[in-house]
């Protein structure tokens, strides 16, 4: 076996055996396939795809090559869900503790991740005392009492997947989607849950813009986990504009809280119930669909999730209070009302210009040891489908104050929205759910 | 500009403009863009290939990375000629003297290639004293006066080729059209001659065993030429089989005598008559193929190519009595016949097993350090047509005595050919010309 002949073999488009793959990431890893080779190899795989049985190859040789986090000391199905990126993201901070007072078990490593706003440690990092860098033992003590920790990764999860993404991104080698699958699947099984729900965005502002590219994407990942004999489902869910209101880490986690208190926006709580549903449906808490979400809605209402995010933050070292009293939450220097320079429908808001302008603002970073300030954000007043007058506020930057940030976010942000004349609907949030073989499309 | 959008864009399907292309080549060359971008950039080439304006961009620009001969000081008009590969191709060797006997110009660099036997330079190294490491001023002396010269290039021809080939062999991305037509064309574009007839072989034993590739391989290289304001034109021939009997290095510059001296095998003659006469028509020397090959054939009958070469043998300090006596020639250890093992017509000769025996025997090399021994060959005694007797010598080998090599070379030898009870006819050798857009093919 050698690297030429597989790079060949899958340029004439033939299957690579488990073995082959195995050579390839492990050779590769240890520095024995030179990355020229691996290049070479991954723009094959651009065009020629991958089969599912290659895919869960390779899942599983990127998962091999680090550590597996062993839940086994965790009671109970533990359900782990995960987006595939966008722009405005709080579900996360609402779903864990919702589905954490509806009977489910969440333990879960998240990234800090690059882009527009942190990932979701970040955001828990604006919290107060939050302590996100848990032992292991703390972690399992935590999630075995209150049934939900949130922490950074504490081991080397998937190193493989680190060398490979790194050099599809410098290769043109990042639009495919079976590297995509097996680089995301790989992380999420290397993370130890039983069951995954995914959230696999499509349109403008998703990493995934067509839909059929989305279906496909979320059809590999679930086979993947299949064959990893994981409970895995996909939900599949617009991205025409940002979710929810709030776009920044602090700003998201008042969003979180206002939502498990049962005043959050329309599209997030949407989301939140039906991602919740199916969380609840695979962790076999409940039978059905609609039974998992009337479950989630009382939760909401007797304000069970909310309660169960102040016990979470409190078990980790943070002050509950934040949950009361938001002042304790990190406040901008200054908040900058942005105003609408025109009378209209509002059209359109491109998500990914929004999240472009919070990363101006300081909300997001581009390299990993940038810091972010947590008060910085963005707080979105209209969104699409609402009438909007001249004059009137369009959102609210929370700012550190520097007048070259925000004059160059308040022109990347008004670029993002489109105002005209006729009424329009707001856009579909639910597109299908990805069950085994089965695609639900919604009506 | 920066060669991960210059990867995109051919991934994508783009046209690639001048600018990029020599940004891609000269960053490469340079060290400025590494070779795992360069892998991932040619393997997206292989599978969107390069419009003919790109390969004229890419040829120019590895022309451009290294020396370009100046045969300005040669008067008339220069002529090539090459072979895109094959097994037991002794055509220079005659080809030279015999164009040069009949009026036109060949100056000819040729390396010391790879592969089954050693290339022309590796050839008439087995004359004892001729030198083929001849300084410029001498190169265009000779010429002048002899009207041919063939030695080891004495410049840095197209290093860009060299680079990006090396790369092309570990990756798996040599077998591209736009690419190998564009690594030729760049060597012999470097090499300076005013026009190049191409011999671009097809069938089994050939570089390019489809018909319709070698048909757009030729197109390609002919396109090119004329880019560069050359006069090219491409011959598509059959290498269905070894051509002509020998395979080796002393005992193809014998078979080069034989033919020259009127007695070689019909194969190489034909081939010789016409790719000859396409050189003397692009040099404005004969106004068409039917007059060119009638000179060609007086002047085989008169010996002129014959003398040329003995002229060509001494002016390059070589003994030129080799002509008249063989025994001058490297002799082997030990000649042995090899044994049909059966009666019937040869239905087929595997040209690329027949190259490999003679390289077990010795008479190539694996590596450009390695020696070769110019002794070392196969002559065949039996060709694709031909009745044979069992006990009959399908073969003779030329061989230093190592019978572990003997035996190797006589399995890997007796598994080339095929006998059946069928009489067959002799397998095609002329399928088209390429002049032009026009494709001639022969009925």
């Amino acid at each position: 076996m050698n690297a030429y002949e597989l790079i060949k073999k899958k340029r004439d488009g033939s299957e690579l055996s488990e073995a082959e793959i195995n050579y390839l990431v492990g050779g590769f890893v240890n520095g024995q396939i030179p990355d020229y080779q691996m290049a070479a190899f991954l723009m094959a795989v651009y065009f020629n795809g991958m089969s599912v049985r290659e895919c869960c190859d390779l899942t599983m040789a990127m998962v091999e090559s680090g550590d597996v986090i062993d839940l086994s000391q965790i009671n109970g199905f533990k359900v782990d869900k995960h987006s595939t990126g966008g722009v405005g993201d709080t579900t996360t901070l609402v779903l864990a503790p919702l589905v954490a007072a509806s009977g489910g078990i969440v333990a879960k490593m998240t990234g800090r991740e690059l882009g527009h706003t942190g990932g979701t440690v970040d955001k828990l990092a604006s919290i107060p005392g939050m302590n996100l860098e848990l032992t292991k033992e703390e972690f399992i003590r935590i999630v075995n009492t209150v049934h939900v920790s949130l922490i950074a990764p504490t081991s080397r999860l998937a190193p493989a997947d680190k060398h490979i993404y790194a050099l599809r991104n410098v290769t043109a080698t990042v639009d495919s989607i079976p590297l995509i699958a097996s680089s995301i699947m790989s992380k999420k099984l290397a993370a130890g849950a039983d069951g995954i729900v995914l959230d696999v965005k499509t349109g403008a502002g998703a990493f995934m813009p067509k839909y059929e590219d989305a279906v496909e994407l979320a059809k590999t990942m679930v086979n993947i986990g299949e064959c990893a004999g994981k409970k895995v489902v996909a939900l599949i869910t617009g991205m025409e504009q940002p979710l929810g209101n709030a776009i920044g880490n602090a700003i998201e986690v008042q969003e979180a809280i206002d939502t498990l208190g049962g005043k959050g926006p329309r599209d997030l709580v949407d989301l939140v119930l039906e991602l919740g549903s199916m969380m609840l449906v695979i962790s076999g808490i409940a039978s059905s669909g609609s039974t998992a979400r009337k479950k989630l809605e009382t939760h909401i209402a007797e304000k069970k999730g909310l309660k169960k995010l102040a016990e979470l933050i409190k078990a980790q070292g943070g002050n509950p209070e934040v949950i009361e009293n938001s002042d304790l939450l990190p406040q901008p220097k200054l908040k900058i009302e942005i105003i609408s320079e025109a009378s209209g429908y509002v059209e359109k808001i491109n998500a990914l210009e929004v999240g472009m302008a919070s990363r101006i603002l300081g909300a997001g970073r581009k390299t990993k040891s940038e810091p972010i300030d947590p008060s910085i954000g963005i707080l979105l007043k209209q969104k699409v489908g609402e009438r909007v007058h001249k004059g009137e506020p369009l959102a609210v930057f929370y700012s550190d104050g520097d007048r070259q940030k925000i004059a160059a976010a308040t022109s990347k942000f008004l670029s993002a929205y489109t105002i005209g004349d006729q009424p329009v609907e707001p856009p579909k949030l639910f597109y299908a759910r990805v069950i085994g073989d089965n695609i639900e499309e919604f009506s």
